[in-house]
């Protein structure tokens, strides 16, 4: 492991990725972790901006070619799936916002935040949270998310 | 649609994790709920399982033949990877128990739960949230694990 001490950890984990292999988990570097940071923001932002043209621009960066999206209440695949998607969400909630709150949490090619609903007057309307893979790339490969806080036993 | 309503939802998902298709979200009904947390139960009691040949029945019923598992420290496939896995965490925390600690929110066929780390002496030592998969036949297909609470922006 001594010579590993020498690669920076963002070239590790992007070997891993590439590979697939199993390593284990290590702190993110700081790059590594801000660079997984932007693409879910970006990636959050997306959901917000009204202008499909825009948005494709913006999903083009953080969503690979073939990944796929699914949520309580739809399933997509590819850019346009998920611009189409988004095209659904601003229909019914223009001006609407998804507001990532909560760090990244990374491990593996995998990945879980937390994100908030947020409406055009800034009111919070829900909660949820993400679950995603990483493409070799490091783009997103698969999304599922789920909506509200998680529930207490017994309670529906 | 209106057809739709006179099959229970059970065969829905029945059908809908057998054909891999989409299908729009339904509250699950009761049946297929308690099925669902039967299994969670099943798995996360095995964790606290000493005796491996005890764990590897009961994983045999809620474990896909090649189900795999990840969290940030290990990455395992099959009942025979499983059960040593749990090995380890029975080595490391002797009559350690993962408890589930939320309802299992299910949609498609992915499913979320929290969990807590609870010691032989019933303290609780951290918690975590699974995400997984069903396999057509509704065991669990595919477990990712993240250890601790989501956190706030901007801590480490």
């Amino acid at each position: 492991m001594a010579a590993l001490k020498q690669v920076p950890l963002i070239v590790l984990l992007g070997l891993a990725l590439v590979s697939g292999r199993a390593w284990p988990q290590q702190k993110l570097d700081d790059r590594a972790q801000a660079a997984i940071d932007e693409t879910v923001a970006v990636y959050c932002a997306a959901w917000g901006e009204p202008d499909a043209a825009k948005r494709r621009q913006m999903l083009q960066r953080v969503w690979a070619p073939e990944g796929t999206y699914m949520d309580p209440i739809s399933q997509t695949k590819g850019v346009d799936g998920l611009v189409e998607r988004i095209n659904g969400f601003q229909s019914k909630l223009p001006g609407g916002q998804i507001v990532p709150s909560s760090r990244v949490d990374v491990h593996h090619n995998v990945l879980r935040f937390a994100w908030r609903l947020v409406g055009p007057d800034g009111a919070i309307l829900n909660e949820g949270m993400d679950f995603a893979t990483l493409a070799a790339d490091g783009r997103l490969q698969s999304v599922v998310g789920f909506f509200g806080p998680v529930r207490t036993p017994g309670v529906r």
